[in-house]
């Protein structure tokens, strides 16, 4: 198998070009296709890594052009036609810690930004570099061992560079699972999901992966970052939050001890009917403030359910899911339908159980969907939030009032709109929401940008957060810097010139460049 | 009531001096009186406010002389003796967040130390200025309110000086608790509990206060920090995270939305009993790893269950409860007691419940006991740690035999050292000290620092943290300093810096002044 050097996952597993025509039969015109591996479209390299560190370092045209950007639209539309102009210099696989601090001294020295490359399947411009000067893509592929196992206090010591599927491998073994899912899971790694607070498995309580950090060392600039192993601790700010995302601003996570899970030995899953997403969010609400957590608790509008394959017919569709290691959890799962129920939810049929099964199958594929409509001119974004539920039938009504009217009016023509809630709280929920819009070829960036900006724009006023686990990188920044309180901001700035003196790491994210 | 100036809560609930006595029946002597309000120990004031200032200013010796100290042994014995030292110039007691404001100000101007001060219950030296300059105490107790409630969302705007049973008053009419019980809770405030990172009533999963805070308002003597009202974000790191256990350094907290609690409906609790202390860890942690979550699991050694009457006959006791507003409980507690039995744990009388009950008022009444022996010159010391699991056993026979060793030492005498944990967690558990030894009368507090450091040291060699949820606060700055990663340290003394130009918030606490 061969990484997409332009788009998601694994180029054998692309859309084919006649299934791209059928996805959007709708439009004219025929799949665009990407640029051959694309030496003549890259900028000449500026800067050569000193001796000592060559063997870690190329600058073959492949491995720059994959590094250059991660996997936004924004990204995979500029990378399918070559433009490759912010392609960093070097591309760095140190093949341990102390290779870390030595690309940051010389880094630091040479004047070069550092960015931080776990899978590069960030959508928020966290890997692209926009600045004037060098820069080397630090990838951390190589770090992708899991050291230390406690079977005592079920935790492991993990390096950043691990893969998601490689690390369920190496811990499979001992009986053991991270049980942390982002869409991202194949492609993406541990450092990545630390240094941006992802959310994965969990639909509650232990949404992100912060809660799973027992500790984690972190090569800053000015010297290692160790905090020690402990369940809790009250000593002063938690050293461990700083850099849970940090998004490679402070420093590069180089391991962690993760708090593991034993398997699921005991799973009860179904899903719940709405007539209407109103009557699925009060469900939905009722369900995770009664003191149950299920690990799946997801609710999909309409449209969501329709794209999905869990529901034809138009109605909401809630899906929900008990597991343990150890207990059962049919009563748990009983008491979920219950209320459900009470708030006007049908449950399907619990033992075919196929609306869960069809929606992870397409939640997995879905990445390599946008980039087959991506080379028709498709226009995709997909956005991500959170607010209290007092707020979320308001927020929720408004986007898609407003993201129908953004769409309207920069495509000419209606799109869709769709929504879903992947992870919820006893205070509030994280709704989810697809756009799909018709683009016309060649604008189809600028086209997605003023969309973007428009959905942007309604969190804002609505104060939701920017983003939910999607983290700020380049594209949020406009919004991140309104949201932070101001005197956060300039201890954020502090800390920076402290960690990061000569200002080599990841710049542009978090704090203006 | 009566506030006690010198000592814990109220002075009319203070154990009567014959009790004294018979408390510690195997020592002579009288119980020491405590000098009368002391305005013949105070030093002189030596600032004054601004006009603008004066009305909630006061320099009255009874107000100076309480907000002298916290209530650690050290401070009671202090207190007591009427070493008044380091008293506040100044007390003030801002009517409104502008009030703090403007105390703030004036304060950077005419460098006077700001010490926070919620309920006074700080027993690591947190409320206590040692610095050269004047200062004065900031007594938040007129922000008492319960601002707002959105029943949607199951959240409440809380004012920060708030006392433990006055919100919980508030919180009643509507439904809702904050379920926040720590030792101190009848005199410590919301705010108190967010700069120390409080943990309180859950045993489990939701140990310490930081879990339930939606967004803080926190004065900074360079603005206003307000973050935004979320259920959960990934945008950067969390701005909460660096005022949770900041303990008055950076800035006055003055508000919170904070995550209530429907009030429980269902319970069940029982306690059982093991032969050894070590299988009532091993059985503690195959509940916790198990998925369960119990809001109350709590293993006292022999010791411990001997001194709070749950156990006469040396078995460790651990005292389990479930509870839920909204699902019975009695499924999940047969799940843990079956966990239990396999561990060699064997029920008490489900019924009677008696443990439980005695647990409980022994604890609340824990800190009148202190203070009656340390009227008889006896020394108490209680602190607490966390550690993982796979270094629990270690860590608890090393505590207990180095503690024994240095009151022998110290004391030449043997004392009592038990042990119980107060939270646990999948990864690890929080053991929680008790060492109880004859003084020599007017050398306590040299002698009870000796074991205090002995403990420390102890600590440090494992470890294992400083502080689980007592904080750092002045007297825990040696070890804290040598736990945090270096780097951390150095953001945070540039946070300090930019947050605090002139350093006048708690100088002392979290960075060395």
């Amino acid at each position: 198998m061969t990484r997409s050097w332009w788009g998601w996952g694994q180029a054998e597993n692309a859309v084919p070009d006649d299934q791209c025509v059928q996805l959007a039969s709708l439009l004219p015109g025929l799949p665009e296709r990407p640029v051959p591996v694309p030496g003549a479209y890259l900028p000449p390299v500026r800067v050569v890594p000193p001796d000592a560190l060559a063997p870690i370092c190329t600058s073959l045209p492949g491995e720059r052009a994959s590094h250059t950007y991660g996997k936004a639209y924004r990204d995979v539309v500029r990378a399918l036609r070559g433009d490759l102009q912010n392609a960093p210099d070097i591309v760095a696989y140190p093949r341990s810690e102390a290779d870390v601090v030595d690309v940051l001294d010389w880094a630091g020295y040479a004047n070069v930004a550092v960015i931080p490359y776990g899978g590069g399947t960030s959508v928020v411009g966290g890997v692209e570099h926009r600045g004037e000067n060098p820069s080397l893509s630090l990838d951390l592929s190589n770090l992708d061992n899991v050291l230390d196992i406690d079977p005592i206090s079920r935790s492991a010591r993990i390096q950043a560079g691990v893969l998601g599927p490689d690390l369920e491998d190496q811990l499979r073994p001992h009986g053991y699972t991270l049980r942390h899912f982002p869409q991202s899971f194949e492609f993406s790694t541990l450092g990545g999901w630390l240094a941006t607070r992802s959310s994965g498995h969990y639909a509650t309580m232990h949404t992100h992966i912060d809660d799973f950090v027992e500790s984690m060392r972190v090569v800053t600039p000015i010297g290692i970052n160790e905090s020690w192993r402990l369940p809790g601790s009250g000593a002063g700010p938690s050293p461990d939050r700083l850099f849970l995302g940090s998004e490679g601003t402070l420093g590069v996570i180089t391991e962690a001890w993760m708090r593991v899970q034993e398997r699921p030995n005991y799973r009860a899953s179904t899903a719940i009917m709405f007539h209407s997403f109103r009557d699925g969010v009060r469900a939905t609400r009722a369900i995770v403030q009664s003191g149950l957590t299920p690990a799946n608790l997801r609710l999909l509008d309409a449209g969501e359910a329709r794209f999905s394959g869990t529901a034809q017919n138009g109605e909401t569709v809630l899906v929900l899911g008990f597991e343990s290691a150890h207990i059962p959890v049919e009563v748990e799962l009983a008491d979920a339908v219950e209320i459900a129920r009470s708030h006007g939810g049908r449950e399907q049929d619990r033992d075919r159980g196929d609306s869960v099964e069809r929606w992870r199958t397409t939640f997995l594929r879905m990445p390599y969907l946008r980039d087959a409509l991506a080379r028709m001119s498709v226009i995709i974004e997909t956005f991500e939030t959170a607010t209290t539920w007092d707020r979320v039938d308001d927020l929720v009504a408004t986007l898609h009032e407003e993201l129908n009217k953004a769409v309207r009016e920069v495509c000419d023509s209606p799109g869709i709109v769709n929504c879903r809630f992947t992870h919820v709280y006893p205070d509030g929920a994280a709704p989810y929401f697809t756009v799909i819009a018709p683009g016309r070829r060649g604008s189809e960036v600028e086209m997605w940008d003023e969309i973007k900006a428009a959905a942007a724009e309604v969190l804002h006023r609505h104060r939701a957060t920017i983003t939910h686990h999607h983290a700020v990188g380049r594209d949020h920044m406009p919004w991140y810097d309104e949201q932070r309180p101001e005197p956060f901001a300039a201890a954020l700035v502090a800390t920076k010139r402290a960690l990061d003196p000569y200002g080599i790491l990841n710049p542009g994210v978090l704090l203006w460049d």
